[in-house]
């Protein structure tokens, strides 16, 4: 793994940068949608390309349990696996462990937790990760760490960022053993909102040294000025030379405003996830498509968007799918949304290249004010 | 609407044609996958043109009900509102009022009956349906028929056929008042298993005159060989010029059966609906992906088989899609069922093109036969 830092932005943190991963380059920013199950829902391969998407992210906790990571590693891995030859993002499992199964009891071991599927047990260690991680064989794999929940006390908080600290040069020393060149370790920041905490995590990562650092524990309810509050109070700790990840995040805004922070990649399942609910973003806010007002609204969803669903369907045909339960709704819709999303990601880009990212920021400011007086 | 008969095989009866509609040409034989609500489930019309499809059927039951045939006519007709710039032929509505709706009172006028989705009460009279079928703006819509459960008398055959052939009647005159160049409309044999009755019905509508014919009441529960006998019953009082189509017709077996006997156009909902159930066509016979044996099996569908599909992805991964209810395996099942009864039809116009219609027929017949004893 290699990443360059093309440009920066002179008035924000900004930077425009490029990361060389196992399967191909991506241009950073960037946002990585979601494929929990080898698969981002509703798209295959082919449209993810004519997307332009370049990195997905797969979830490690529902690969191990269905069809189990040893199989796909059998299977030639994760990119053979389901047709896809771009690079791969995988997260530890950690978090999903921490928010869909029952029955957890953490250790310092790691984590033993009941299978959301069939109540079956098992055990999430740090090596464990690494080893899932290693038989998918995803370019980018993420430490484990143990997932805060919100609000937390600074002792609770302190205690959690020790744990996955502890856990996170685990994953390290275990991926140097087994691991080789096509893979590469992040390691992730903790510490809730407490800025103290979250310098010591970072500062902990990078005295181990990890070619990429994320930002964890953020966009699990907490108020968005605290968010951006956290990466700030991180970003300095984290070295220029390498790509920083911001897990789970987020709303276009977020991304504009991550960016103008210092962030190089997002993720988040909002834009499949609303889109499958018939919520579609536009350059004026979403739009829920059920609504009686577009029964026979001959109109694109959004005029201003260039995608293909925009160029062809009416709001009247996305609504009608969506009344009826088709198939095509999710579809439509997700290619829309992805669309918007990997378009306000080339904008990013473009804005940092002019070295105008300011103006793409106050943009989107004032949009978001606006869209809330409607 | 034109139809050519481009050549006939020399020991069948089947025909190879091409058929000139207002939204192009369509090879025949052929057939019409099914997009019942304006879509076919799954599939953006983009992937049907890649799988060279033609032509689609819709069904005006659904499109009368939801979004309503109206609304679709001011949104500027079927092909604009679905996206789709090739033929589409629309059936009646008769056969779902049949078969989907509650509390139906059939009179001479048309048959009242109570919506599936909401319980509204609704009339269909053959006028209707034809006001319905323009106001879709489908290139070739179907004569309202009484349809007829099985088994059933002769003199219940007979009053429904008469009745059948009134409507018929009706609809031909009102589409001349109503419709134009740009749509035409089939007629319909009916008279259940009974020979003189489909003889009777056939000479009926052949002396007004229509541009096509289909043959319906078949594949309602009746064994195969009595479908074939009906088929060889009305044939031979069908004018050669025209196209004859058998609806909601069939298995690939049935298809190659059916074009031995004369027929050039088949829709059926089989090869979209068993995708979605995880039931796959292949040469040797069908298989259903959620059985244990393919969670590893690291082969395609059929290694015969050319579809995109196929040529991407493992029994291992279209088993975990289907596990995981994933929309990607229905899209892809659907892809490979559609690609696989469309190779059918490809292979069925080049044996008739070589004269060599009976190879295709004997090889069938023993692949049926050895996929049975399996």
């Amino acid at each position: 793994m290699n990443f360059e830092v093309i440009t920066k932005d002179t008035r924000t943190r900004a930077r425009r940068g490029r990361l060389h991963l196992a399967h191909g380059a991506v241009e950073t920013p960037v946002f990585m949608p979601v494929g929990t199950q080898a698969t981002v829902k509703g798209m295959t391969p082919e449209q993810l390309k004519a997307l332009s998407v370049e990195i997905l992210l797969c979830n490690s906790y529902h690969l191990m349990l269905r069809p189990g990571h040893e199989a796909v590693g059998r299977l030639g891995g994760l990119h053979h696996f389901m047709g896809w030859d771009r690079p791969i993002l995988t997260d530890s499992g950690g978090y999903q462990v921490f928010s869909l199964s029952a029955l957890r009891n953490i250790g310092d071991d790691g984590v033993e937790f009941r299978c959301h599927l069939d109540g079956s047990t098992h055990f999430l260690s740090p090596e464990g990760a690494v080893d899932i991680q290693k038989a998918l064989g995803s370019d980018i794999m993420m430490a484990l760490d143990d997932c805060l929940g919100f609000p937390a006390e600074h002792a609770a908080a302190a205690a959690s960022m020790k744990r996955s600290m502890n856990w996170a040069d685990r994953c390290h020393a275990h991926f140097q053993k087994v691991a080789d060149d096509s893979q590469a370790l992040f390691g992730i920041v903790q510490g809730g909102v407490f800025a103290d905490l979250r310098r010591q995590s970072a500062e902990h990562l990078v005295q181990r040294g990890f070619p990429g650092y994320a930002i964890g524990g953020l966009a699990v309810g907490e108020p968005n000025e605290v968010m951006y509050e956290v990466i700030s109070a991180v970003e300095p700790f984290l070295p220029e030379d390498r790509p920083r990840y911001l897990m789970g995040v987020g709303t276009p805004a977020d991304l504009v405003e991550g960016v103008a922070l210092g962030v190089d990649m997002f993720d988040c399942v909002m834009p499949t996830r609303h889109a499958r609910n018939g919520s579609l973003f536009t350059s004026g806010g979403h739009i829920v498509i059920k609504h009686a007002r577009y029964k026979e609204d001959p109109g694109p969803i959004d005029s201003k968007c260039g995608c293909p669903v925009c160029q062809t369907y009416s709001r009247a045909y996305l609504r009608h799918l969506f009344m009826a339960g088709e198939i095509l709704s999710s579809v439509l819709n997700t290619v829309h949304n992805l669309y918007f999303y990997l378009d306000t990601m080339r904008r990013i880009r473009q804005f940092i290249e002019f070295h105008r990212y300011d103006e793409l920021l106050t943009e989107v400011r004032r949009r978001s004010s606006s869209a809330m007086e409607e």
